[in-house]
């Protein structure tokens, strides 16, 4: 832990088949509007927004609506909120969805009481909020993100091609997060496989990053052996309650600052996966994992010797006879072979880019610093060709 | 993550060379009137004294003190330490030291506006604070007990000859913790290896339970393989600062409530650990660093799939043409000599403890529940005659 750095992190979770029941200790807290924030209405259909509403009205809480949030949630549906919450007078945000509407919670959040454009001042400018900021809790319906615990926010403007994530502070975190694994049984295959790669690729982004002796590195190795292990079990059994509980805490520990503290970290296959959503609009894991492989073929070489432990501890390859090199690709190429096996998509043609759009994608792609190695516009149009 | 619960850990902390300033960050929250509390004044000899007081003073703070906190802090202390708080009317109290300081802290601070004897309520009676709670910041001068970020506090009563812990909530838990690493150089080789054992009990208590499948055990092998491993360079280079600030962030992860999410916990070595001090005041990491290995030894059939799994993952064992017992054994073996390699005491004999003592230990050790095997006192007995 060569760094100096702060660490704080005061959600609240409930965790486990009646997590929801928190809501009972959470609610007295806070005023009597509550605005709720939902997506696309699948949690009408699997009954979660019954109960919601439920425990709410049993508060005594007067409830408006936010519903609609998409995937990716955009600039207007923003500003959309915003509206929204100002008009409701809100003394609580209740985001009820996954990554995406815990997101657009927290940028609804800084924004209700601010008169500056949100997307300029926090997503352009990266500014941090100056104004009062409304509460937010979470009901967790999808895995993958960490925004049940942390201060991330992603928003895509389509206009300007970019989709960017602007990482709060602490007083922006949710102030409690409800996480029953049950809760996230529904979501079709696609979607938990997707979460899945998600919460591997927060890890990897921080973990490939540094040269130095952290126990932070030795955490992820952990947690990303459980990943691997519960996520093989899932694909099998969707069901399978275990292993859907583990999926969901490892998500949350993979993005909540705690594995990042005293590392530089990387989080260009980020950059890069956001950049490919700008222009498809495509599922955030999926582009993730297409552009992954590519990245980490072009990086290795800058990196070998974290490539080479990555293999042995995290998928096992017997080192013994080898080079660090040798060990490194056999590493990668575990990988590969699992990602293929549990459903993931491996090229950003089947997300929906066509050549076409290659030098737009190209200038979308911020450049981070962290990693092994910097990349330059050449570096991003070889990696990205390479994930067609 | 078969159980469910909750988590919430809100302390603050402040890590690395320049920790100290954090104080200048967190004092400004607090009433001018701060209680000191330090033990037996080498952060007078080290120059932490001197710093703190000085940034107190910047902050223009009135200072109190309560000095002479012993490695085990006693009922009688904590009377008077409660004594000096009310005395002082303090707005925060300040520790400053190791675990044993911070965890004395934490009584005094749920004692000082209650009538009841503290160690009647807290540590006999297992009763929660129903009185005003001065708030706690941690200044950490020694690594091991993780107190700097959870609720643990542990209170010695040499009368009844018994040394109890009790876990309060997280309205008790350090608003603050200065965590630099440089700051636990001073202390002498005894004192840090029994902080480094103390570190991988807490671990393996919290490890050696339960035949789930959890997220927690595959980081609590993360952090045991990082201890170990910054142990050994701590040990030959103390001064190295790396392998010190790993140490340190490994003790407060290892005891924070984290790793324990989900999962059953042990916790019968402090138990058996505990009774030995509360009989000859022996430096806490050394009583369980004496009386881990015939414990381990002796309930090892009773979990041998997990003991096996400890030895492949932990210390590398290669399993391949070996029983589960054999390998299990084998690792117990390898964490054997690790342990007498960096300078544990592996006997109680050597921590005073007399062939007279051991119907009293016996009698002083609290039988937990959540491990491989439920002990008897015939157990209890035959576990602590091989510890002589």
């Amino acid at each position: 832990m060569l760094g100096s750095f702060t660490y704080c992190n005061p959600t609240k979770l409930y965790f486990g088949k009646d997590a929801l029941d928190g809501l009972n200790e959470e609610l007295p807290k806070y005023g009597k509007r509550v605005l709720l924030v939902y997506g696309g209405g699948s949690i009408k259909k699997n009954g979660i927004y019954g109960k919601v509403v439920e425990i709410l009205k049993a508060n005594g809480k007067e409830i408006y609506e936010d519903a609609g949030v998409m995937p990716n949630p955009t600039h207007e549906k923003l500003n959309e909120g915003v509206a929204l919450a100002r008009a409701a007078k809100a003394d609580l945000i209740l985001a009820v969805g996954g990554g995406s509407v815990c997101d657009y919670a927290k940028a609804v959040s800084v924004s209700v009481n601010c008169d500056d454009d949100p997307w300029e001042k926090y997503f352009i400018n990266f500014d941090e909020p100056t104004c009062e900021i409304v509460p937010v809790g979470c009901v967790l319906t999808m895995v993958g993100t960490g925004s049940e615990m942390n201060g991330g926010s992603v928003i895509t403007n389509h206009k300007q091609k970019l989709k960017i994530g602007h990482v709060f502070g602490e007083n922006v975190f949710p102030k409690f997060s409800v996480m029953n694994p049950e809760f996230t049984y529904s979501l079709p295959e696609y979607q938990m496989v997707s979460g899945i790669y998600d919460i591997m690729c927060h890890i990897l982004e921080q973990y490939f990053s540094g040269t130095d002796d952290n126990t932070s590195d030795y955490v992820m190795e952990g947690l990303l052996r459980s990943l691997i292990h519960s996520a093989d079990i899932a694909v099998e059994n969707p069901a399978d309650y275990e292993a859907r509980s583990n999926i969901m805490w490892t998500a949350t520990w993979a993005l909540n600052t705690f594995v990042a503290k005293g590392k530089a970290t990387d989080w260009m296959v980020h950059m890069l996966g956001q950049a490919v959503a700008a222009h498809t609009d495509a599922t955030h894991g999926m582009t993730l994992a297409a552009v992954s492989m590519p990245y980490y073929r072009y990086i290795l070489p800058y990196g070998t010797e974290k490539f080479a432990r990555y293999a042995v501890a995290v998928w096992g390859v017997n080192h013994e006879g080898k080079t660090q090199t040798q060990t490194a690709y056999e590493g990668l190429e575990r990988m590969e072979s699992w990602m293929k096996k549990i459903g993931l998509v491996m090229n950003i043609t089947e997300l929906g880019a066509t050549p076409e759009m290659l030098d737009g994608i190209v200038n979308s792609t911020k450049i981070m610093t962290g990693g092994y190695k910097v990349l330059d516009g050449k570096d991003i149009r070889a990696i990205l060709k390479a994930s067609y």
